[in-house]
């Protein structure tokens, strides 16, 4: 079996990289998806349907033909981490975790320890919270396992 | 038909107040819930289970709490409003946000024009974003009409 | 046990008021629901969002508030009755139609024998083709009757 | 990952041969399936199985027959694009969009500037509008990026 | 509590009129539903929406109109009762068993020792089988007792 | 796109061969599952867990037995085929019907004229009724057919 | 807003009664179900259908009738309190957790501290774990309240 | 087709591998599946997130790592089977059973004769209840055939 991982969140570090190169390390049977982390085409990704004048219907429409391909994902994903960094908002991360909730996804966050308090209803539904991608790795080689 | 109205977000302005009295003034047939709202009591909800060392153990207790009553409120009301005010992470409204949209339940957002850029997902699952309570109310208004 | 029944459609003549006047005349125990059916209040229903400069951005304002409504009270029905009228597009009838499909719940059609090849896949999901409003009448009696 | 993506609406022009061809020539990890589009074909799929007097009945028939494919494909896709032609009902189009709507499907719309008022509704439960098969293509070209 | 018990199947014999009167004797918080159960009445349920040449349309538009009610029914009741006689083929009896196990509704099967082998796999997915309805009364008793 | 199609009913006679052969000869992508179709095999499907004295009980282990594999079956189908023969009283085909129905699944009985009538109920909630096996044949090569 | 609190587990101690004291005592909106918990009564569940000789289908059609009411039950509560006592097997008790957790029905349990060992996966898909009834009282009166 | 068989429960004996090792003798289409039945390595999945000095808490995390593969495995499965052995209180086992009752999958118990009582309520909902691995293996022998 293939284990699907969602990997959802801050963009601005390597650690999609990290668990990716971690996992093919230890040759897990595991693919990882995503959002698109371009941070200049996530932002642009409605601009080819026409210009427009209002930033909120520009945001709208790019975020509406992200979410094609993250929601479609997010439902195909076996397990999902949530990776929340120290700076900006990254409601779009909370919001994630809060649909994998309600779907009953099973999800791992990714944060220091710092942030805690503010995370704590986000980590409440989570499976695990972890401070490295070098624990997510660990994790995943344990849960994917083939061997009993 | 009486319509049920979760209030989900920020806690320190008086906007579920100002929803609340403006409805009833209204006579709409709108009945609303919230999580528990008193900073304190929440962040100790898991206190009665017994003190924690560690302050993750005790947050965790306390949001699963808190969660017993959120989970239930959210999954049974007809509308949710969700406000985020232009302080402080609010990651749970994100995760609220979240939660409705995966269960297909219609919310709206109620949030100043500056947050627009790092709402956007959440905005873009929102059946509309609002600005003031005002709004809100003049939206409920048209939309428990029960007149066709 | 009282019947929830929804009604879609057509907003141009009074099929609606027959309805629930030859309910009410039989005292049917049956309720009925609608989109708000004044044409200005609804193509106007996000205006009070702020005014939108593109006409498809004020469109898609006022049916999304529109929808908060509809989609509720669809879900929340027991029976839906779909009016299509010999003018107009009425793709909100059709969508309607293909959205209580979707859910498995048992809707009606109402419309003319000359627009049955074009309604034809609408017409394949409903459990009954009905011509005038005196037949649905007929048929809510045999259906919501309570003696076996 | 192979994304499938099912083709609904207007059979009259050749829309669904350019998105085919424009993804095929990009190399895009896309399948496509849609509803049987040769009229003759369509409108008479019932007919094997015997005549029929009424044409309700035969189109009854062969809508049931054609549903059978249609509803399978539909709940299979990941996405779904829906195409409104400038002329006749096409209420089998709207149909579609709702029953994706309902199913939390995501699609998009594809159809001109001059109808975006009748189909509000259906755009409103869209991802996206789009106005050429050229921006359906740009669009999937960027939501099926296996890269992040 | 009151529960919600539909009564399905055989209608030549009067063990409905049996179930509700022993269960009004006791008392229980019972409310029975049941297709409509004159035989001449639901034969002939879409006569309404006019005359049909065809046995086979005849019987599908009456079927279809009984069917907005039994499935309605059905899909609200706690639990369903289904009576299987000695006579006749019931095949509707049993079609309201296999919807109702896949719907996950508990139900109770009523017929004599001698029909067990052709109805064993309605028997199997059935909570019980009962021979009289005063075994029906009594077991309902028990289930619904409000008294732990 | 392979099509998986569960054949339910009659076991007497050689319609199953029928179809597959049918099927097979046209190079359609289908792929058929069934219960098991020797009767004694199936009667005695629950024998390996231990003599049963009594009837009743035996029939129960091994419908259930078969259940397992019928349950799963049909819940993988994308298309059901409910054959009624005109002799026995195959209420476990009007059972696998109703399972389909409520399921959504979309299913096509397969039955003479003369059982029109008790088969009325399991004919509404079908997508088609067939009389022999080459129109099934028929149908399935319309309904399957990869090009559009 | 009534609460519904369903009590499963440990028939042989006071604690639904400690409970249901406490909320009345409290005033709590709050409505508490559960199955028989007269252990004679609920072993003997399935005699009035006729005795059987092997304990196996004695306990088997005990049990399914009891399911019957235990099943409904609990899919119609908002809140379930499970209790392990320190002796017997209670293997039902786990089961309605086991039940609870996979509907998303959010559960407390109620057990002393030297059991946390074996029930780690029980309590893992728990909201929050008491060792009184006390402390569920207390937690349910903090969940239940009506003002924010 | 492939038979995914989820294996729960006890760890202490090697039915797994009688299991497994039967399949492969026989050629059977299964594939299985389980929990880590190591039980050091299970005990102490949750060790890598950190060191807890409370024992609920050690527990906790590492039931919860251990959720994320088996409710995956579980949700994935056709059948499961259910092991309790003599001793121990196997909580986790009958959760499992629960689990899957109320997801509707379809699973066999395997225990002695002398734990039937305790186990009623979980043999109640099971489609099988066997003695031996040699049973289970014949069942599924029965059950995957592919013939009909």
């Amino acid at each position: 079996m293939e284990w699907k991982v969602y990997l959802s969140g801050e963009i601005h570090t390597d650690w999609r990289q990290q668990l990716i190169q971690g996992c093919q390390a230890n040759n897990l049977p595991v693919k990882f998806t995503s959002a698109v982390t371009d941070h200049e085409a996530s932002d642009s990704a409605g601009d080819l349907l026409g210009a427009e004048q209002s930033n909120f219907w520009r945001d709208h429409k790019s975020a509406k033909v992200n979410n094609i391909r993250t929601k479609t994902l997010i439902e195909q994903c076996d397990i999902a981490v949530v990776r929340f960094g120290n700076k900006y908002k990254q409601w779009n991360a909370a919001f994630d975790a809060g649909y994998c909730a309600a779907l009953g996804k099973p999800y791992i966050t990714l944060h220091d320890e710092d942030i805690i308090h503010p995370l704590k209803e986000v980590d409440a539904s989570a499976m695990a919270w972890t401070q490295t991608p070098e624990q997510v790795i660990e994790m995943l080689k344990y849960v994917v396992n083939s061997e009993f």
